[in-house]
């Protein structure tokens, strides 16, 4: 009896051709981040629910996916009936960020003073599924740790631009804006200290509502002075507009490298609530939403340590640019495979000429036995990637590709 | 206030350094893989439960971490007192193999009739943590399904060992059995057909007991004359022995390839229930226990598709190979760092000579500022493997190496 055999809800199989995708653009952007000095490293899938659920985390942390506990620890929080919460003690990381902060304040002492991570990895969020939504994706990060200087920022932004060139997305730009300078413009549209939080997470919503949208949220929460004055600052906001001096000489030095890359938005937000400084959002034309960001993050490494650490990140958003990238990131087929012949000769032939071929820098060389219908087993390897083969018999020389009749499959 | 601030129970961060190398490691083994033929995969990280508990994952089952039901779900099977069991319905994988067959049985109509599939991943185990043991750990597996043949055992046999030795590993050997051949023996010790599973886990302890010890867990399992017969069939066994029939072709094949490199060990089980034919153990002279290891499963895969489908794959135990793996595997430190001097003149000419040695295939140009005490940062950059410098100012010229005094660090 066949049997329901579909991956969870919300979750993906990557056949071979997709995986290879995957791999040669998580590959060219970690290479490009290496190139720059950053280093990878590595925090685990898991980490402590208390933490993953300490308020650093902001909306996500409700869509952490929680571990039980096991063991005896289980059967007394079961018998505790202390609720739901009890019983789990684990949780699966939901962004690589929160881990990130865990990771520097344990391993503070065996890192440089500037500490210059690359992380890359699945996270996992209890999303209701919906199309190009996930509840397992992976995203793809740098941060700078311990450097109050803009060179942090020009560096990420550097980083990131070049490897979005190198996986042929040269067309990215990054908005940019400066939590100092939203607060501000909040503050001026009379909105108090208090409420600034919630005036963002409404002009957050700018792109989705609209000027009239916002306006009439602002109404609601706020009443209709502060409302008319968003919408005239939100109107008068058009064009390429003048970079401002907290930003002028970030512009400046990335400019000299990606000139026309950054575009100054004072209505950019970023969600979450751990910034402190510069944010940043990546954009591509070939998407409606933004492919990543970032932002400085000065308050939240510090918290597990007690004293202040600079801090400040950007993530490639992996899923959204794999999907930009076209397939001819790939390039051609290249595999051969080499149809054996029955018989222990033959398979000792192939055997003998593929340890060769691999030796003389083949990428790929698949053993196939010939089968009844030699057709359907090369289109069937043309969908894998593979472009080549060879028949090899008891005959055949086993020498090296000289003796091969190679032809191109299909 | 500093906080708690470990990585949790069983759980690993790795630093710059030791994932370079462990990414270096798996790159050599995949690369060896793809070589061979085989062909990268992905499969979620979490399964349903269900899955995970049917039985195929031996005592893996009981280590499985369970995820627990969310929202409304949750809320029902917390109405529901049905216990524990009914509170989870997700889990996280603890093998590659479960979700290989499940990953079979659902994408079978878009691969090739032979699938020869690599895949690399972490899995978890809620093990009560101990030296050597993690509660996460990556497998490195390749399988072949769909090929009755042998020539799918000599593939995995002839890759792993490519593989091992691309690692650095050359004296890794690998012990070899047939479950028929094991069956027969524990028949002609006189034990029952239907006790032959007890039977196989007691001479699987041969190593941790020695023959003595085993003959005595055979003799309170199964009396004492089978006892004498398999104290007599252990002690037999001693030296090379003669590769019987079932296994000739195979050793005579890979033979030809790695020459001495297969072992008869006619004491070999191989714990999981699901083998059906040839089982292998992956050894190597500087560790204890066993590098990995696998076999043939026949009737594992064709469970979820309700047919027959031949499976054989083999693991390479990532974490033991690692540890194995000399640290000159990462090469002496190549990376060159550009301590940046005071001021915007400074800054212009390091970005523009990163920009450049990386153009011109530096590996990776790391910028810093320079500190009042420049050799505590050589140092600390020297143990993440960066080993030149040079100091960049205002009048450093900006247009490649050649005006760079570039010195080794240290």
């Amino acid at each position: 009896m066949a049997k329901d055999v579909n991956p969870p809800r919300g979750n993906r199989d990557f056949l071979p051709l997709e995986k290879r995708k995957r791999e040669r653009v998580l590959g060219l952007i970690v290479d490009t981040y290496t190139q720059h000095g950053f280093q990878q490293i590595e925090a685990p899938v898991m980490e402590d629910l208390a933490r993953l659920t300490s308020g650093q985390g902001g909306d996500n942390e409700k869509l952490a996916f929680r571990v039980m506990k096991r063991g005896e620890e289980l059967e007394r929080a079961l018998a505790d009936e202390a609720g739901a919460d009890n019983l789990a003690d684990l949780g699966l990381r939901y962004d690589l960020t929160v881990p990130l902060t865990r990771f520097y304040a344990t391993n503070r002492a065996k890192l440089p003073t500037v500490f210059k991570a690359i992380q890359t990895g699945p996270v996992f969020r209890a999303e209701r599924p919906q199309k190009g939504r996930y509840r397992q994706f992976v995203q793809c990060d740098i941060d700078v740790i311990g450097d109050p200087t803009e060179l942090a920022e020009v560096e990420l932004l550097n980083a990131s631009l070049d490897a979005l060139a190198a996986i042929g997305l040269p067309d990215a730009t990054i908005r940019v804006n400066h939590r100092a300078l939203l607060s501000a413009n909040i503050a001026a549209l009379g909105v108090a200290e208090a409420d600034a939080s919630s005036a963002m997470i409404t002009i957050d919503k700018l792109d989705k509502l609209g000027i009239e949208g916002v306006a009439a949220e602002m109404e609601t929460k706020f009443g209709a002075e502060v409302a008319e004055r968003a919408s005239a600052w939100l109107k008068s906001i058009a064009g390429e507009l003048a970079v401002p001096a907290e930003l002028a000489s970030l512009f400046a030095v990335v400019g000299a490298r990606h000139p026309g890359k950054l575009r100054f938005d004072p209505t950019l937000v970023r969600g979450m609530g751990y910034y402190t400084g510069q944010i940043f959002e990546i954009e591509h034309p070939g998407s409606g939403s933004s492919i990543g960001g970032g932002g400085r993050y000065d308050g939240m490494v510090g918290r597990w340590l007690g004293q202040d650490v600079p801090a400040v990140g950007i993530s490639i958003g992996f899923e959204r640019a794999v999907d930009l990238v076209g397939d001819d990131m790939l390039g051609a087929a290249d595999g051969l495979v080499l149809i054996v012949d029955e018989g222990a000769e033959a398979l000792a032939n192939a055997l003998q000429l593929q340890a060769g071929l691999i030796e003389a820098g083949e990428p790929a060389v698949r053993l196939e036995r010939r089968p009844k219908k030699l057709n359907l087993l090369l289109e069937n390897l043309a969908t894998q990637g593979f472009g080549r083969f060879a028949v090899v018999g008891a005959e055949t020389p086993a020498g090296g590709a000289a003796g091969l009749q190679i032809k191109d499959i299909g």
